[in-house]
C-alpha cells in the first residue's frame, strides 16, 4: 500500500533552547520511501542520531524564536503481516536478547502491577490469543476521548479512567501485553484513518513465528486498540517502551506549540 | 584494587515460574574477574542473554520450589577515574546517540519533571560542576533508612520524603542529571564499604572527556550520593534507565526471598 | 450479638513524640459497650477528642520509650440491618448535608476517577442494587493477600494490582460508591471472624430508607467485600472519608510497631 | 475594607446532570454581604447543604443543557489579623477537636511524606515562625506559572515542580504545615489582586492566641504564599481539607466549561 504524508509543526522558543526532534519515517525495509522529505527552519546545529533498536532517527537541533518543520514524504508498505490469533508467544528462555528490555517497566508503563489483573481477566489465553483478548478487551471497554488525557498519563491511569487517546489506548496494550511476559513496545506512526489526522500511536509484541519448530525465531506485530489503523496501512517513525522514548519533541526548556497540521493519504 | 565477592540467594516458588536473575560481576576490561562464578540449582532450562547496553549477562531460569544461587568471584578493578568537577557536559548535539535513551524518562526516574529544580538549584552550574553539586546536595539532604522505601518507590517519592536506599540515592541523581540534559544511567554493582552488605546501586553519568577539543568524545563516570562506594571499588553487575533494567530478580509469578547473604571484601 | 475484645499494642519512641491513638471502640446507641475499657502506660499527658462526625474517641499523647495499650471490652450490637438491594440512592439534591463530604476524594479514594468504570461496568444499576453489584465485583475480583500493599497505597493502586487486605477492599468500596454519587465512608473496626485476628475495616454507604415517601431520609449500611465481617458482628472504632481518618496510631515521628496482639470473639 | 465581587460562569451539560456550585462568599461574622447574591438559570431543583465546618454554602442543582450563573456582591471585610510571626502551635493535645481533621492526609495534600523534609528545612522554627518560614520558603522556590498544573496535581506534584497556580501553593503550604503539626486547610476565596483575575486559593492555619496563658485557645490564620492576596482583602468562599472540598463545581457527568468572567474590585 502507498501512504502519502505531510506534516507541519511549528514552535516558538523564548530562550535558546536544545530540543529533539523526532518526526521523520523510519527507513527500513519494510516501508520504502520517496519525497522530499524533511525541511526545517535555520537552527544553530543539527545532528542526526539513531532511534531507539536503531529504527528511524532523532535530530537534536538548538533554536531561539520561531522554528518551523515541514514533511512530505510517500512511503510504499511491504510489511509481513500475522494472524497474530493463531501464533504463540516464545517461551521466556528463547526470546533474544535485545526484546528482554522490552519486558521491563517503563516510564508509562508499570507493567508488573497488571501481572494480579492479567492473570485473572485472560488466564485462559496464551501468546497471540492472549495479545487479541487485550486488544479487544481494551478496545471494548475505553473510550477514545481527546482531553482526557495529556503528556504525563500513564497506562494505570489510562486502566482506572478507562479513556485516553492512541497513545494511552498503546500504552495500556503495551503494559498488558509485558504483565503477560509478551516482549512490548511503543510505535510512534502515521496512518490515513486516524481521526482527527495527527501523529498516531500502536502498540507491537513479539510473537513466535508459525511453525513452531524449536528453532524458529519470533517477529514484532502491530496492534492498534483504538481501531484507527491496521499493520498494513501503518507508516513508522520510531519505537521505544512507550511514549518517553518517541516523543515527536524532547526538549530541554520551555516552549509552545504554535501550529501542527497532518495530512496522511493513501496512494 | 582487587575485590572478592561472596553471594548466596535463596527463592521458593510455589509454581512452575519463569524468572531472570542477574547477580554476576560484568566481565568488561574494567574489571578482569577470576575464581569459581555462579553455581545455582536445578532449573527446567537455562538461557543467558546480554544485559543493557550489553554489559553483563541475565540469566532466563524456570524453577518449582526451592532455588538456590551461590556466586564467588574475585574482581581486578582498573578503571579510569576522572576528576568529575573539572568536565564538561557534552552539548546535547554531540552525544553519541547510543546515550541518547539515558535521557529519558523512565519508570523511577521521571526526569522531565525536575527541570524547573535543577535551574534554580543547581542554575549556576554545568558539566561535572552541576553533577558533583547534584550529588552533595543528595549527600547532604537525604538520609540513609532501610525500610522507608521499597520495589516502587521513584525518584519523585524519594525526592519528597529525603530518605531512602542505595536504589533511591541513585534515581534521584539520575533524574536530576537527565533534567540537567546530561545522560544518567543506573548501575547495579557490589562494593566493599557498603552497610550493611547486599547489592549496592549507584549512577552513573555521561561528560566530556578533559581536553576540550572539538572532536573529543566522552565518558561514563560513576557518582555514589551515598557516600559508601568510589569509582575504584565497585564491581559492576549490569545496567540501564533505572532499577527496573536490573533487578537482581524479575519474576513471572509469586515468590518469596528466602535468604540473601553478600560479603564483599577488599583483597 | 456479644463480642469480645482484647487488644494489646506496644511501640518504641527514641524521642518523645506526639501521637494520636484510636483503638477504643466508640460509645454509640448501636453498641452498647462494657468492661475494663482503655489501659495505657504512662505518657506525659492525655487527651481525648472526637473522632470524625462524632463517632468514637482519639487519644493525643506524649511519650518517649516503651508505650503499652491494653484494652478489653464486651460490646453487645443491636444494629438495625437494611436489605441493601431493595433500597435506593437518595438523589443528590435530598442528600443531608452533612453526608456531603463523603462524596468527594480522598487521600486513598480518589472516586472521581472511577466515574467512566462505574458508568460501564453498573450502568444499568442505582441504589443499593448498585453498591451489592460493587461488593460482589469486588469480592469477585480482587485476592485478599496480606503483604501485598502498605500504608500508602491508594484505591488506585489496589484497582490496578485486583488484591489487597481490608483496608484496600474498603478503600475500592467507597471510591466506587462515590463515583456513582452515593456517600461512602471508611469503618474502622472489629470483627470476630477475621482471619489472622488483626483491626478490621469496612466501608459504610448512605441508602435511603425504605418506603420512598418524599420525605424519607436515609441511614448508613456497613459493607464488607472481604466477607470476612457482617452488620450484626462488626464493633465500630471509629470512621472517617479513608484509613488516612482513621489510623490506630498517627505519629508526628519515628516509631517501630513492637507488638499486636488482637483477639475478637463472640459471646 | 469593601470588596466588590462579580462573576460570571456558564457550562453546557449534554445529558441531564447533578452538580454541586460552591461560588457565593460565605456569610460569616468577619464579612459582612450586601448586593443583589447569585442570580441562576432555571434548574430542575436547587437545594442548598451548609460547606464544611458550617462555612459557607453548597447549592446542588440539575440540568441538561446550557446554566449560567451570575453572582454579585459586596464584602466589608472586618477580619482580626494576627501578627503570625509571635504565635505559639498549641501543642497537639490542646488542639481542639473539630481542628484535628486539619492534621490528616487528604486527596491533594499526602502530608505525612513530608516530615523528614519539614524537619530539616525548618527544624529550628516552630508555630507561627514555622509557617512564616514555609511561606516564604514556597514563594522564593516556586514560580506562579498557569497552565502548568489542573485539576488532578497534588501537593507532591508541585512540591516536585516547583511551580503552578494559587491552587498548588496553597496546597504545598497545607501540607508542609500538617507535615509540622500544626492545623492546616484549604479556602477558596476572591481577592482583589488575583491576576489575571479569576477564583483564588489560599491556605489558613491554626496558632495558639497570642498570650500564652494556660486556658487560651487558638485562631485560623489566612497565609498567601502566591503574594496576591492579604487577609485583609481576602472573601472567603468556602474551606476544607483541599481543594477536593470546595471546587466550585463538582459534577456527576460530563461537562464543558463555556466561560469564566470574574472581577474583584476594592471599594
Amino acid at each position: 500500500m502507498t501512504i502519502s504524508i505531510e506534516a507541519h509543526v511549528a514552535f516558538r522558543f523564548d530562550q535558546p533552547t536544545d530540543f529533539l526532534l523526532q518526526m521523520e519515517a523510519a527507513a527500513i525495509p519494510e516501508q520504502q520511501l520517496s519525497g522530499p522529505g524533511l525541511s526545517i527552519s535555520a537552527s544553530e546545529h543539527t545532528a542526526r542520531v539513531s532511534g531507539e533498536d536503531m529504527i528511524g532517527e532523532r535530530i537534536w537541533l538548538r533554536c531561539q524564536g520561531d522554528f518551523t518543520a515541514d514533511y512530505a514524504i510517500t512511503a510504499q508498505i511491504a510489511r509481513t503481516i500475522g494472524d497474530i490469533q493463531t501464533l504463540n508467544a516464545l517461551p521466556p528462555h528463547r526470546l533474544p536478547g535485545e526484546t528482554v528490555s522490552y519486558l521491563f517497566d517503563s516510564r508509562f508503563c508499570p507493567a508488573d502491577r497488571f501481572q494480579p489483573f492479567v492473570e485473572a481477566e485472560f488466564g485462559g489465553t496464551s501468546g497471540g490469543e492472549r495479545i487479541e483478548a487485550i486488544r479487544s478487551w481494551v478496545a471494548s471497554n475505553f473510550s477514545y476521548a481527546p482531553g482526557t488525557s495529556d503528556a504525563t498519563t500513564t497506562a494505570v491511569d489510562s486502566f482506572v479512567e478507562r479513556r485516553g487517546v492512541c497513545r494511552d489506548f498503546a500504552h495500556v496494550v503495551v503494559a498488558l501485553a509485558r504483565a503477560s511476559a509478551i516482549p512490548a513496545r511503543f510505535v510512534s506512526c502515521y496512518a490515513p484513518d486516524v481521526q482527527p489526522q495527527d501523529f498516531h500511536a500502536v502498540a507491537e509484541v513479539f510473537l513466535a513465528d508459525p511453525g513452531g519448530e524449536e528453532n524458529s525465531i519470533g517477529s514484532w506485530h502491530l496492534i492498534d486498540a483504538t481501531g484507527m489503523a491496521t499493520p498494513s496501512d501503518i507508516v513508522k517513525i520510531g519505537l521505544g517502551r512507550d511514549a518517553a522514548d518517541v516523543s515527536f519533541l524532547t526538549c530541554y526548556g520551555m516552549t509552545q506549540l504554535q501550529d501542527k497540521r497532518i495530512s496522511v493519504q493513501r496512494g
